[in-house]
């Protein structure tokens, strides 16, 4: 794929990483970027992390090769419908949000001729927002996940995984349900997890946590809204994988009613071996 | 307090870190460890947190001003209550240990006179094991909470006190169920929705995780010997907060299978704000 022009649609901390690196790495020519306000254009100008910005996405995308939207996965497949049918043909649609079936659901079957999606998640980012936080690595030996379905061009694919590996990523081509599923476990779960362990938290022992309660807790101070996003797009695998820790967490629980240390300590002992696999 | 020579029983992470910044710091003139391997013993001299080393508590305890058990806590009180006979009066025992009402009951009130015992918690520590993790600023800023009941000697807890900040500790006292309470919430409950969700990870999604799923499951490669023995120490206070956090779980839970993303925001957004209060 030659990519002259790349429009980003949301230029936050993934958006603006992405900016970064696609400049910085000749990946493309020249990066336009589509905020909602005009003070975060002005930002990712001065920042380096676009060459121009604009407030519209109609404008941008039709002279761009390849666009990628960065917006809560809430917005994602209503702006993909609505800039399509100002994309030339060859366009190459595709996205960063954190669920995947709905938003290809959504959009699969109702573009033009000749305009593609495809799927992606980049696995980076943090409970950190904005384009101060944007950074032209944070994509370096991460991976990314695109999503490919019978409906999905196969070059189409290639051709955005092409890209991503050119920001430094691995790239892993997966089914959307196939990617929700997972995220549910590596992601959602956790989330939830994070949130429910802090929000009981009684402010008078706040001077009393440590750094594991504050590694534990920390993706909880993520964005509330953005994550609503989420969790509603993915309920039903999130449900499924809530039901996965309470049915573990009784089973900790009844060895320690027991006052079965052995059943609990094989409990932390088969934990501590998953854990161990994957690094700091 | 002038103590002349203090004697570290178990010479791991803690104890290690003790040796150390007592050392460096000049708290103390001679440290003596106790462990129950020799090849630990001299590491632990080798790597200059000991003067010398012993493989048993009786000598050193002797002609030591202060001792302080490092060891696991379901160990501890037994060790104390052996090291106490052969103290000389003026003698101050103290410990390391996670959990405190259940072994400063076990404690309080078998001491020969004069020698006094002061639980104590130093909140710094983690998933790493081992006295080759030692470091003499393991305890600088951070808090060590030390416990007090009718039964404990005022003088005893202020001077254990000038020895934590002596290493460079801030001193904390409290009531040992009410640290045991505490402790729960901050670090047992946390450990616990950890070793869950490392857990139910199954085999083919260990390579998508990022990472908030290694900040969320750090804890989860602790010991789980040395853990299980926190657990069922500190079993009711645990099961307390268990209940607790399901309940939270159960409103997230609710809110998802309603659709009710006001309430699902409203959960995260409480969530967000206690985690922010508490730093990186």
């Amino acid at each position: 794929m030659n990519v002259k022009t790349l429009t980003i649609v949301g230029v936050g901390l993934i958006g603006g990483s992405i900016g970064l690196a696609a400049r910085r790495r000749g990946v493309v020519k020249r990066v336009l970027g589509v905020s909602r306000d005009l003070a975060g254009v002005a930002r990712a100008k001065a920042l380096g992390i676009i060459d121009d910005g604009l407030l519209d996405l109609t404008e941008p995308v039709r002279c761009s090769e390849l666009v990628i939207f960065c917006t809560p996965v809430d917005r994602i497949a209503s702006q993909v419908l609505a800039a399509a049918p100002a994309c030339a043909p060859g366009t190459l649609l595709t996205d960063a949000g954190s669920t995947k079936a709905a938003i290809v659901r959504a959009v699969e079957g109702r573009l033009p001729p000749g305009v593609d999606f495809v799927g992606g998640h980049p696995l980076a980012g943090s409970e950190k927002r904005g384009l101060e936080h944007a950074h032209p690595d944070l994509f370096q030996g991460r991976l990314t996940i695109l999503t490919q379905t019978p409906r999905t061009a196969t070059k189409a694919v290639e051709e955005i995984a092409a890209f991503w590996t050119g920001l430094g990523a691995h790239v892993r081509v997966m089914d959307p349900e196939q990617h929700d599923r997972a995220l549910a476990l590596t992601s959602h779960l956790p989330h939830l997890a994070a949130a429910a362990l802090s929000a009981i938290l009684p402010p008078h022992l706040h001077d009393l946590v440590a750094s594991g309660f504050r590694d534990t807790t920390r993706v909880a101070a993520g964005d509330p809204a953005l994550w609503t996003g989420i969790f509603v797009q993915n309920r039903t695998a999130v449900l499924e994988a809530l039901n996965q820790l309470e049915e573990r967490l009784s089973q900790f629980r009844a060895a320690l009613e027991k006052g079965d240390s052995a059943a609990f300590d094989a409990l932390l002992a088969q934990a501590k071996k998953v854990r161990d696999t994957l690094g700091n």
